[in-house]
């Protein structure tokens, strides 16, 4: 098969047999697979990973330990649990001491013709939903994660920091609990797209002179300058939610963090089910994303394309519907 | 009156006037005042701050908007609030936009013979406590804070990094909610205080070969070790709690915080009624640890206590009871 390979160099397009799945492992041909900023980081050195990338992906499932489960169009959550240490116990299986995580960590993953998961890890995709909506299933639940840290109060100040990809997805989650929510970003085709759907925007810089005003800030950039301004506008006792991965370290004090008493808390992956279901009942809007499709062939010119600034999901598509 | 004024540079005694009570201000003879490690930090460029020293203290009200204040032993809380700003509205006076905080920003500290403060800052000290315990108020206060940031259950394993004085009071604190309360510390003697109030202890380096296993850790040394050891020993999913504060910056990579989601909490100042009743009702006893007490003019040695590893509390005390 044809598969995405990092060697942690450089990128290449191999032709690798395909997987073959463990007991409780599914089989899944890669319909479409999505480019994440972490792919980016990844390439960059975080995680040292190296391996076939890629985690976020819809398909089909070709081999089942279930015959109900072949044919059916699935998408597949990334954390590979032992199920038996102390956090799998309980009930922390994105957070399991023994995982392996798709395409991040010492497994292979979703930029490949075809994938293995654990059939634990598969949810079926509603048919009412298309390939194109199913595929952000991954990082829409990972935006779903920080309402099950926080609860977001209808009369907190919101601020998401950065209209990429991500951001937009958050923006739109929260933008369900609190009406305040308002997305600070530098691109305003990207802004555009959120005020489309009622949400309020403004420049990063219009915030310069702001500090401590927003109950919540959400740090979606993804790079330190995005910290430093979280900091600077959360305010005291409030909540700064760090959702984006980079490789690297800061100099910084966190006597800040103590003065201010603010709860910097780190969030991950989330609830499939609950992104799923928001999909499935079009409460946010994903296809409007898409910045463009390409052919696994042209993965050097997809990944150009997808580190540029006004891009928001590249995806890979393997086979047409 | 004599007061120790930090310069910017060093410390010295002086003679400086006996300041003059505002409108809604109370003068106040100071008894008892303590070093803490924030006035250390401060000795190290901390805050930027120059001026008197000190922010714990217990004395007599000799001047007061009420006459049925004068006479009285109190202690007072070091943030002089606005009461106007958004915050003070709020609420959350110790977070005052507007704020001076005693002997730590733009406001004269208590290690003067005499210092002023509002009246709504005093509390008055019950009969029942002694001035060598009621001028624990103010930090016994700043440890009872975790416990309004969030609820330490029962089934938590908690861990306080820190033997000193400030993690000996957390300790103590936190002992109240959860019997399975953990210290780390480096100092057999400070940790034998702990076990004769029937609290768990080990040495740090016992810990060593431990990842991810509190679901509370408090870092109460004020160093960079201690983050780094926290991020260590605290579980996915956990808190960490913030405690002290030192200058200088440090290199971070959030991703830890983020891939483990961990809740960083930074804790500052705390709720002096509450502080008082567990000082009254001897739910934590304070006095073992005063580790010295000096007249004023020995401060020079006192500081130099101050700053032995095995030292706990060194107090000034202005005259006898």
């Amino acid at each position: 098969m044809k598969a995405l390979y990092f060697d942690g160099q450089s990128l290449q397009l191999k032709e690798l047999p395909v997987p073959t799945p463990g007991e409780h492992e599914a089989l899944v041909r890669v319909q479409l697979a999505g480019i994440c900023n972490t792919d980016l980081e990844i390439m960059r050195g975080y995680m040292g990973f190296t391996g076939v990338l890629g985690h976020e992906f819809v398909g089909i499932v070709e081999k089942a330990p279930y015959r109900s489960l072949v044919g059916k169009i699935v998408v597949g959550e990334i954390n590979l649990a032992c199920g038996e240490c102390l956090f799998c116990r309980e009930g922390m299986k994105t957070h399991c001491s023994e995982r392996t995580v798709l395409g991040i960590l010492n497994k292979d993953g979703a930029m490949a013709e075809y994938v293995t998961l654990p059939v634990q890890n598969l949810h079926v995709v509603p048919p009412a939903l298309q390939p194109e909506e199913a595929v952000f299933t991954e990082p829409l639940a990972a935006a779903c994660e920080i309402l099950e840290q926080i609860r977001v109060l209808p009369e907190y100040r919101v601020l998401v920091l950065g209209d990429g990809k991500l951001g937009q997805l958050i923006a739109q989650v929260l933008w369900l609990e609190n009406h305040k929510v308002l997305v600070a970003g530098k691109h305003p085709e990207k802004l555009a797209l959120l005020k489309k759907l009622g949400i309020s925007t403004t420049r990063v810089e219009d915030l310069a002179e702001v500090r401590q005003f927003f109950h919540v800030v959400v740090e979606a950039t993804g790079k330190w300058e995005g910290w430093q301004a979280a900091m600077r506008l959360v305010r005291p006792r409030g909540f700064l939610i760090l959702k984006s991965t980079h490789a690297g370290q800061h100099p910084y004090n966190m006597a800040e963090v103590v003065i201010n008493e603010v709860a910097v808390v780190g969030s991950r992956c989330g609830p499939f089910t609950r992104a799923i279901s928001l999909l499935e009942h079009r409460r946010v809007q994903v296809e409007p994303l898409i910045t463009a499709v390409y052919p696994i062939e042209d993965y050097q010119q997809a990944f150009e394309h997808a580190r540029q600034p006004e891009s928001l999901k590249i995806l890979f598509q393997f086979f047409e519907s």
